[in-house]
């Protein structure tokens, strides 16, 4: 008898200890990073809701998913976004093959170290730049290229690692909702095969959960190894009403959550919040000129201006990083 | 002391039943329905290893990804392909808004009972008719159309629901997959959105993780509303070269393991099978006239031929649906 009471005491001690940790677990602060406010308290709020068994807006974990743009909403897109960049240094790298560039814009202006040179051709300049850098190499190749690019390339501004230029608060809701059984997934105007190769580690997002822009490619034997060689060639553009094409194309369920800071993300915002049951949709709004950079309704390359006005009238979370957020990059590792 | 001692002696119980259930599990047989032989051999071998810790070819979890083709491969796909009279029935569902059809080909045949006079008209024929019966409304609209028809519609040989023509030897290969980490992916010539609504269910593979050949999608508000509204003009062909690339798209990762059926996925599996460490490539072989059909080298739309010879010639794995499979379909549940 004794031992079988023994049993049950140990038994029940062992449940003690799973709530009591489970309570410790709830109790610590998800959000570390974001002020008390109403933006932290819509996600918590929210989350609590899609995922307590036997609330009426319980969502089963297999729908649970959230999309996240990139440039400028998981991290730095000024001044020019991440890629332009990668582009620029591109350019310089292939010069001494492209002995026409020196005369040819926008070309021309890059390598005299005059990239206004660039948006002054306007999108069309841009897309050539991207055409002419990006393709004619292997998928294969590619990824090394931008692996080994973005291993060492510096923001202009900070001296920073691009990838130490990603917000803490948005990596902290990345984990929290991967924590309450969500699926993210990157939804980004940007190179699908420009963020793939790094967004696992910086995002803990694996590929297959990665949708962005592309240009299209061709399967090929190459000497009986097969290679998928990347054409100059646009196979899609991931912006504006093309973010809810590309989340259908990729992830076929409608996102839960989505999360945004331009008008270029607002067809994704309003495809994710039409669907029925409890939806969330957030912006991030760039205010803080002290510690990054300030702008919205005016900026040329990420206006934020339809976007602001639905956000109001529809009330969508719109987050202010200057009163929002306590910290906006990480904490630099010692 | 006495307390003491049984809280070891009923830890200690418990790691011994702990032990033990695994032990069990382990035992049991994970793919009952393949008779033993070197098809079924070469899957546990090959998954064994790259899934034993310290093994020179083990594979970390997040890169265990293996594609399957569906027609063929995970379910029958004769006399017709399963979406083909998907096709046919929506062309007397909608026949009455199209008067033009009782004259023009391939309609006028179908309508007349002779789907062979579709057939004649060849792959044009048959695009033709896809586009008609698959666009014209919107993603949310034909999830339902295609859900409401796969609930009901019978196969014209064996008068099974055609979710119930599925391989039951290949459900196992996708649960014992599962159980070691793969993410398991559908890389399929047919439509996309075709497979997307039952493919959760019948074989448990989520929608995110089903590649497809696709028509173009747009974007739309409507009163308000969003829509993406199924334009008729093909996206994407995802067969023969289209397979690596719908990977690559898709999944952004080379698979470790792939399974096909004919000539449409051999490109799938060279590009498997060339990648880096272990890779398995798999062919089932439709060779059992009694059970199911017989094709191969010869068949019009199913062709097995390059890929037999291949197969010898890279010792991949070919399964004899006869020799291999105890049974084919799933046990009907009373």
């Amino acid at each position: 008898m004794k031992a079988i009471r023994n049993q049950y005491l140990f038994a029940i001690a062992l449940l003690a200890a799973m709530v009591f940790t489970s309570t410790l677990a709830r109790a610590a602060d998800p959000l570390p990073s974001w002020n008390d406010g109403p933006a932290k308290q819509s996600i918590v709020t929210f989350v609590e809701k899609v995922t307590t068994p036997g609330s009426p807006d319980f969502v089963p974990v297999p729908e649970r998913i959230a999309t996240f743009d990139n440039d400028g909403t998981l991290w730095s897109e000024k001044p020019l976004p991440v890629q332009v960049y990668f582009a620029l240094d591109r350019v310089k790298t292939l010069a001494p093959q492209h002995p026409e560039w020196k005369t040819k814009e926008p070309f021309a202006s890059i390598l005299k170290g005059d990239p206004k040179g660039l948006m002054a051709g306007g999108e069309r300049g841009l897309v050539e730049m991207i055409m002419a850098t990006h393709t004619g190499n292997t998928t294969v190749e590619f990824e090394q290229i931008v692996k080994d690019w973005i291993a060492t390339a510096k923001h202009p501004k900070t001296g920073k690692l691009y990838t130490e230029m990603v917000y803490q608060p948005m990596l902290e809701v990345l984990a929290y909702l991967r924590a309450n059984g969500f699926k993210t997934f990157i939804v980004s105007g940007g190179g699908i095969e420009f963020m793939r190769p790094w967004a696992e580690q910086v995002y803990g997002i694996p590929p297959e959960q990665v949708v962005g822009s592309s240009v299209k490619t061709k399967f090929e034997l190459r000497d009986g190894t097969p290679v998928l060689v990347r054409l100059p060639e646009l196979n899609f553009n991931d912006d504006k009403g093309g973010k809810p094409v590309g989340i259908n194309e990729h992830i076929g369920r409608r996102p839960v959550m989505a999360f945004g800071n331009s008008d270029g993300d607002l067809q994704m915002l309003q495809w994710t919040a039409a669907g029925t049951g409890a939806r969330f949709a957030l912006y991030v709004h760039h205010d803080d000129a002290a510690r990054e950079y300030v702008y919205d309704r005016e900026d040329a390359l990420a206006r934020l201006n339809k976007g602001l006005d639905e956000a109001a009238a529809k009330c969508w979370t719109v987050v202010s990083m200057k009163n929002d957020w306590k910290t906006i990059f990480p904490v630099e590792k010692k």
